[in-house]
């Protein structure tokens, strides 16, 4: 470290430092290479998401994220300078010089595997999930991966690892402590390696993961399972169908797009490619149906079923029974529920139904837990979040959200799903009561109308939301449900 | 027992009884009551079907049905006096007498068990499936039991049970011996007095049985799995699609004929409802599907695989995948493999294939092999049998059974059905050799057209039957497959 220049730095008078000036910049650049370029233990910061740079900066100056190097360099920073250096950096694009090491072919599969689809087993979501495709980050607050030199990366999850989760003034690390914490030594070893070697602006094709041939069925208790790897998905046409079938899942925008009417996926609400106990995980789900279903007062088989998640919580026109995205769907399901019995109920089912609150859920309160728990990633709208044209955090409301006929538009279906799997990745870190709060708060928005809507919102509420419902209830003055507010 | 009436009978010479003469008719009258209504041990007579009557007293005769008393009487008769003593009673209808006893509660649910579903898991399938709807007998060789006195019934029952099974002269002795052997003390008890108290010519209404709420789901090993009995089919609708889906495979004729074109049930192929392993069980089919099928080459769901049943085995316009029909016998096949793990294949699935034959199959033996073994139920010319609007015995060819598309038509899928299976009741009585024999004689037959049928015989064997299939050879100078001789 080049002791020198960061003396230089403090020497110079906060106030003087009112635009992008090259001398500003050049404080950082002492450091962090030419342009921002990153260099070592020196992330790249050039092209980063502004509002990213931003709040980085202003946790830094705060100590909420511990640093004594930044926190000296940047007491010295006020609003205007930190506005002014992110904007800045935020637009230079310098080249990138590789980072990259050497890694074993062990490390590059497990690198990719921690990275695209991560290993929730121990609470390690795909690091693609938050930092999007590529991982080239996702504006405006959650930063490019690709590219970033190992050292960097390796200090950063070892700082996350040794923070406080439970009382964190530095949001990511509700996320991120958990996801460091899940991380063994040779884990960060190998997706920091895989991080590092990533070509910045590509985006690496989702491939099947090589075929474990020596996979072998084990039983397993069913309040218990987890679903066979997919290095065991098999061999042929067979294969190809539960591949497809998971492609779909995962990105049901990319690969089956003309069945939705918004910009969810099912992996929106069925977390770790349906895989996830506590997730409304498919497994469960696959050995359920044919089942009734008080919803529509008849039994349902599993493509009837599929076909509502289609209708409403995709505000989609469903594909029909024996298509073919449906046969994948179903030959995904099928071979996650692979030994499960069929007809239980096994633990993890559905999404655990949560108390009732001690006090009404109360959509003030739940703003401000939105606010500090959800909006960075879902947008302080609810807008949601898409990178390089593909959906990131799924929209809570309005018009590309899921419609009033989805389960998930009831108070108590959305706070069970908050509590067991909100932030993303680390569920369960909310209380009872701030789960019913924010559920509350998302599901007394605009959305589109309940297709099953008779033409009155009156009787459409009675028939289809005496429930907890905000559907015909008015919130900021506005009638829920009526065309009119129905966020489109 | 009138002595005295048996000398008579013995002291008339025999040549005199040319004719139903009410003399010869007097000599049965004597013990079976006036115009052979029955009374105590002497069973009913009156009302049987002709031809059953006849080779009952020629088995009696020649001592192949043993009964001292019988064989003493019949040695008397000629051929001419058997054919007309079996015309007479055939066609009386004195009215019944009952001679039904007290059952208690316990032994009417049983009877009414053993009576239409039998007691597969001691090798007793329902009386019904073969002595018709209510007991009322299958023209032309199977009795009616309805209404008849429970020690003639009891006795024969005894008297099955005593007989050599392996090498009968007396064929009922092959299935009744197997289901006689089945029934314990009580079960012969229940089953013979549920019978006496059936009021002959009428058709009770197949009934759910009364649901058992203190039966509990066991964890089973797969490869012994038993679906789970019929007193546990839950309440509500969910209960009310599963019976559906059971009467719907049972009796498919009465409940889902728009989607046939022949005569056959599911469960002429699914022996016990789809329960029974080793038979094609549906809990094996449920959890095997979506699977890949080189018979259209992709992965079908399990509606798919229904649809071709429908389509080839029925020869008929199968219903949509998500029909009504459909979603009733999902929601049975889902219920029978409660417990069963997914995507596993355990013991007792399909039929278990049969080693390749010693010497190649025979028509010519397969023929005697059917006369002796199949046509008594299926007919000399394998057209099977109904009684009163329900078909009993499907037809094996012709065009009224499946057609060239199904998986039957194949030699080796009928050799192993036929093995473990065949005759009703009594599967793995015939040698390997004899079911590839018999195989080969029934496939042999013409059958309605494969309905892939490309307009050419040729091409259709060479694109769907490069099998051991007989569609595109010629058997006794046809052609088989060729429209002329497609059994329509």
């Amino acid at each position: 470290m080049k002791r020198a220049a960061w003396i230089l730095l403090l020497a110079i008078p906060a106030a003087a430092w009112c635009s992008p000036a090259p001398s500003l910049a050049s404080a950082c650049t002492g450091c962090h290479g030419p342009e921002g370029a990153g260099s070592g233990i020196f992330p790249r910061i050039a092209g980063q998401p502004e509002v990213y740079l931003q709040k980085e900066l202003e946790f830094f100056r705060s100590g909420a994220r511990p640093s004594p190097m930044m926190q000296r360099v940047t007491k010295a920073l006020n609003d205007a300078d930190i506005a002014a250096l992110a904007a800045y950096f935020s637009k230079l694009h310098p080249p990138y010089t590789s980072a990259a090491g050497a890694l074993s072919a062990a490390q590059k599969i497990r690198g990719q595997q921690l990275a695209t689809v991560g290993d929730w087993q121990h609470g390690v979501p795909g690091c693609v999930r938050c930092h999007g495709p590529g991982l080239n980050g996702v504006a405006p607050q959650i930063p490019a991966l690709a590219g970033q030199s190992p050292q960097y990366v390796v200090s950063t999850l070892r700082l996350f690892q040794s923070m406080n989760m439970h009382a964190p003034h530095y949001f990511p690390v509700t996320i991120m402590g958990r996801v460091a914490r899940g991380l063994s030594d040779a884990d960060v070893q190998a997706v920091t390696g895989y991080i590092a070697q990533l070509k910045p602006g590509e985006i690496p094709q989702t491939s099947r993961p090589p075929h474990d041939a020596a996979y072998k069925f084990i039983a397993q208790s069913p309040d218990e399972f987890k679903p066979p790897p997919e290095t065991a998905i098999p061999g042929g046409l067979d294969g190809e169908e539960i591949w497809r079938g998971r492609l779909i899942f995962e990105d049901t925008q990319r690969y089956a797009r003309q069945y939705t009417g918004n910009t969810l996926n099912c992996s929106s609400c069925h977390l770790d490619r349906g895989r996830r106990a506590n997730s409304a995980p498919m497994w469960a789900a696959y050995i359920a149906y044919p089942e009734y279903r008080s919803k529509n007062h008849k039994v349902n088989t599993l493509e009837e079923r599929i076909q509502g998640c289609f209708r409403f919580s995709m505000n989609g026109t469903p594909p029909a029974a024996d298509s073919p995205t449906m046969v994948a769907l179903v030959s995904y399901f099928h071979w996650l529920a692979t030994g499960l019995p069929v007809g239980i109920t096994p633990k993890g089912a559905g999404y655990p139904k949560l108390p009732s609150p001690h006090t009404s859920p109360s959509i003030e309160r739940g703003t401000a837990v939105y606010a500090a728990n959800c909006a960075m990633c879902h947008g302080a709208n609810g807008e949601g979040r898409e990178a390089r044209g593909t959906q990131i955090f799924p929209p809570l409301w309005g018009p590309h959200s899921f419609n009033w006929g989805a389960g998930m538009e009831q108070t108590s279906t959305a706070a069970a799903f908050i509590k067991a799997n909100m932030p993303y990745g680390a569920g369960e870190t909310l209380s009872d009561q701030q789960a019913w709060d924010v559920a509350a708060f998302v599901v007394s928005h605009p959305r589109p109308q309940d297709p099953r809507f008779t033409g009155s919102v009156a009787t459409t509420r009675a028939k289809y939301h005496r429930t907890d419902s905000y559907y015909g209830r008015v919130v900021n003055g506005k009638l829920l449900g009526a065309p009119a507010n129905s966020g489109e």
